[in-house]
């Protein structure tokens, strides 16, 4: 498969649903909808609702009834880089080389503008798609765990509490797993579900989700020289990366071709420079 | 019925199961965990919750399969508290006689345990209750929709950028409709759609939320001599309040006795005095 025009056709797919699904920039109250359409369209790698389509097509679902969860999943990464770039967090004056969301809005709607695309992607998620309800559920308790105390936010709260580059092994690995290993896992995991998993499906995508969230954050601290690389250095965390990779890619045996995408995606999730 | 006795039961009731369906102050990271304890118990009306289960009541349900829905409303209300009272927000430093979240565990922590609030929230919406998972679904997009940009931070958008106590009467309708009013009639709307409300039960319950939030804000008015009470006088907002609680119990008639704590529950809302 041709891995650059896949990403360029789902990207717009993607950014075209996001487009439709987020209110209106003239809504009232306006800049609350302006700051929340600034805040996900534009630039955006659009990793995650990616993942999930592949994950639901894997499984033999059809991408249309996984959109509007997909689409949920890239909201939630936004208000979670709108509240880290907050002056009381990681302080972040640009984000994707624009003002970040509360350098434009102020720092009040910074607030809650991450309020509100949190709380519209639960929205979304339960309103969108086609699939039975007991499965939507699922797929709401799925993805506020991984967003969660023990998941996302856990990981922040460790990250902030743990200052800078000292943070010993474990400590290192558990905000790995959580900041950003959790919301990938549980794109690739949620879209399974959406695309109707059987439990042997769900297990094998879920294998290859936990390795591939592991392998992104890996990816990160390697571009950012942070993290597993200060404490294990370059070499390290690279086998340990590819080997996850070739573990993860192994996870997807029984969907033969269907798995094709998910195993472009681990490569491109490995080997990525930005 | 002795309404002071009920309220002090039904807070009995909800404080327990909060304790209960909050994570323990003790689970890792600890201070996240103690940071939405520290919010969300302790001092509190739970008012929300009291018209959740109250409503329930009347079209027939049992509280107990509504219990963990009211709890996240007043998990919700926690967050909407930890939010406002942020440096950026409303800057309050005191919440309920004690220094609010952000004061007492530092101001990250405080955009933090907001979100962790209202994700949990969901998580909880999404697993408790026996309910059918189709009425659940409804129950997450009435929420999400109440206190989302057309609800209670749209209601908040407005007010931070209205200034203070110099709006007109239009935004000033805006504001108290969707900034308290949203919340406090979906928990009634929520309530009945737990106990499995008809359609006609369903209609007759709405009409009493929406006045009896609307109440609840003009007294909140009253109480703080600000809002609508600077625009219009104490007396005609006094008057509006009044006549509004009567139209609220007239949308009682159908459910007879079973509509008695709903009637009592509104005339308290509009005498209370704190």
């Amino acid at each position: 498969m041709d891995l650059r025009s896949y990403l360029k056709n789902r990207q717009l797919l993607i950014n075209k649903a996001l487009g439709r699904y987020l209110p209106p920039a003239r809504e009232y109250p306006p800049s609350v909808h302006q700051a929340m359409r600034y805040s996900v369209l534009g630039e955006g790698k659009r990793i995650r609702p990616i993942l999930a389509l592949a994950a639901c097509e894997a499984v033999g679902g059809s991408v249309k009834k996984a959109l509007p969860a997909a689409c949920a999943l890239e909201l939630i990464h936004a208000y979670s880089l709108v509240h880290d770039d907050l002056p009381a967090m990681d302080d972040d004056d640009v984000r994707r080389g624009r003002p970040s969301c509360h350098k434009k809005y102020g720092e009040a709607l910074g607030v809650l503008t991450g309020d509100a695309l949190l709380t519209y992607s639960f929205e979304l998620l339960a309103s969108g798609g086609n699939g039975d309800s007991a499965v939507r559920l699922k797929v709401i308790r799925e993805i506020a765990k991984a967003i969660g105390t023990q998941g996302m936010i856990g990981g922040q709260v460790v990250d902030i509490e743990s200052g800078s580059g000292r943070s010993r092994g474990a400590v290192m690995e558990y905000i790995n797993s959580r900041k950003t290993g959790a919301l990938i896992s549980a794109s690739v995991r949620i879209g399974a579900l959406m695309g109707g998993a059987t439990p042997k499906q769900y297990q094998a995508i879920s294998s290859y989700g936990d390795k591939v969230g592991l392998v992104f954050q890996l990816v990160d601290d390697q571009l950012d020289r942070d993290g597993a690389v200060r404490l294990y250095g370059v070499r390290a965390v690279r086998e340990r990366a590819q080997s996850l990779t070739r573990s993860a890619v192994n996870s997807l045996r029984m969907f033969g071709s269907k798995g094709r995408s998910l195993e472009a995606l681990a490569f491109f999730i490995l080997t990525r420079n930005s």
